[in-house]
């Protein structure tokens, strides 16, 4: 069995690091950044590289789904570079290819403002995946960079969904018919994702989890009954946990450059701040208790393997390239 | 015996590859920027991937010694993507791995005005290698990217020799005590570079090699000479060429957007303009006429063959990267 967390937020350093390996987690997507332009996330790919290189002994950055495997087998946990936006692209086409040579696999198609490639999940109208949009949904499937529809609105997400040759993921999300939350998904969009292949991650982050993120045992209910609605095949975890993150990176995730004023993101006025950690959950050493609580509620074996990591990389072996990056001869 | 231009400055199309095979050219470092920033500079690299791919039946990218000799015996043209500048790395120590995990391998320190990492040969202050500089040279060695000091000042130049931990390179440049210029090297320098293990690619270009830019056989003349002064194992040949080369592409590279004067480069107000071609180097087809040349100057064949690639080859085998780039795991 492998663990495997779809998206993390996580400011990471070697204490985190090591909560991985006290989890025994086999691969995490990494939030490398939120609104960032071209320059400012080749700089976020160069502190990653730091970083990783300074704990090799813990964590080593994964291309394909055989390197996730090789990573995991040594004893180490694999790391999948993600971007919780398109930003990254300052709007050129190109970059897709730039940035999957330089190792990035997992981007959402906008973060929380609409941008030029489609609207998000808070925008009022969402006018759908534009034409810019199209092009990027097609090069990221030619360059096996995974597409991310989290914080993504309905309508772009639909025809993302639509115009994906290969699987997409929703990598932290809930339903909406069982969490009502602008940043979940409605049913009708889930069994599209489902029908075409694709992977939710369950989340237990308290904004969008609700009354479900009172124990293991009620998460596993949340799974439960998101797996009686799209499939248990169809459903993953991912944790959107925000270990060591402050106020101030809440409020770059929030309002980043777009506003001057206070934005709440998942949370309300009335919830303002960063949110407690889940004592069932305060960081990724409790992944194993997950397994645990899936049993409890009833899933066989296989089912438990499957939604801790195996439909990940069943995802990973369909979506990331299979051999050398596509811009290489 | 392999023919190596170690640098042009042509505005590449499929006529001008078509030369390439024409001269059964084996490899060509192309210049893909002169005072482009990051993303500009990313551009630059996305619209060489396009060009590469839409004519890979002619030319394809090289980023080893071993690729340059696979593509060569393709009977396609190798290039490695060059820049005239170090402009691309913004000040950052960090993108000259990722620039050269994009495939750069060939980099000038400075064009025509002092950076960060050093002064040009047209600054009338040279302080030499800065600490940003030196760490860049360090950078490009561990990275596998080649240093291009052909347009670099001349302590800065010193000291990049002595820093570097690999040979270094003037692609494109003649003994000053041959042909008089700024753009020209000393003899301390060229002989510094030689001992290191260097190569000069000796340049035709008129304004750079004067009264020897007369024939093939002045040319040879001002290969043997140089050859004399250095060692005919440390020559080889640095075209510069400009195909389809505009005055606008002219003023880019003179002036940049450093100035609103008009500047002359290697030229000067009595000699303003693009050169006319040389009537016995129109393009790379001549390619095998120099050879003829050295020949008829007296050089033996193996002389000649160095000259005309097997140095510049000797050079990559040192230099670039033997396997994978030096980010991936």
């Amino acid at each position: 069995m492998i663990f495997v967390d779809g998206l993390e937020c996580s400011a990471f350093d070697r204490e985190v690091f090591e909560e991985l390996r006290g989890g025994g987690l086999g691969c995490v997507t990494v939030t490398c950044g939120f609104w960032e332009d071209t320059t400012e996330s080749l700089d976020a790919l160069v502190r990653w590289r730091d970083l990783v290189r300074a704990n090799a002994d813990l964590v080593g950055v994964a291309t394909t789904a055989a390197e996730i495997e090789a990573i995991h087998a040594q004893g180490r946990t694999a790391l999948l570079l993600g971007f919780q936006n398109s930003s990254f692209l300052s709007g050129r086409i190109g970059y897709v290819e730039v940035f999957a040579d330089l190792g990035v696999r997992v981007a959402q198609l906008t973060y929380n403002i609409q941008n030029d490639v489609g609207a998000s999940c808070y925008d009022p109208v969402d006018g759908g995946l534009t034409r810019f949009g199209r092009e990027v949904v097609a090069e990221m499937n030619r360059c096996g960079m995974a597409i991310d529809l989290s914080h993504v609105g309905e309508r772009t997400s639909m025809e993302a969904i639509e115009h994906s040759a290969v699987p997409v993921a929703v990598t932290h999300a809930n339903p909406a018919s069982l969490v009502p939350h602008a940043r979940n998904k409605s049913d009708d969009l889930l069994k599209a994702l489902a029908a075409r292949g694709g992977v939710l991650g369950v989340s237990g982050y308290r904004n969008i989890s609700g009354e479900y993120a009172a124990t293991a045992a009620t998460w596993a209910e949340l799974v439960a009954r998101t797996a009686d609605l799209i499939g248990v095949e169809h459903v993953g975890i991912g944790s959107d946990l925000g270990r060591k993150i402050g106020e101030a990176d809440l409020r770059w995730m929030r309002q980043g450059r777009w506003t001057r004023t206070v934005q709440y993101g998942a949370g309300s006025a009335a919830n303002p701040g960063k949110q407690p950690p889940l004592p069932w959950f305060p960081d990724t050493r409790s992944f194993p208790d997950l397994a645990e609580a899936l049993a409890g509620r009833g899933f066989a074996p296989g089912e438990v393997a499957a939604v801790m990591g195996g439909n990940w990389m069943r995802f990973y072996h369909e979506v990331l390239p299979a051999g050398r990056p596509a811009g290489e001869e």
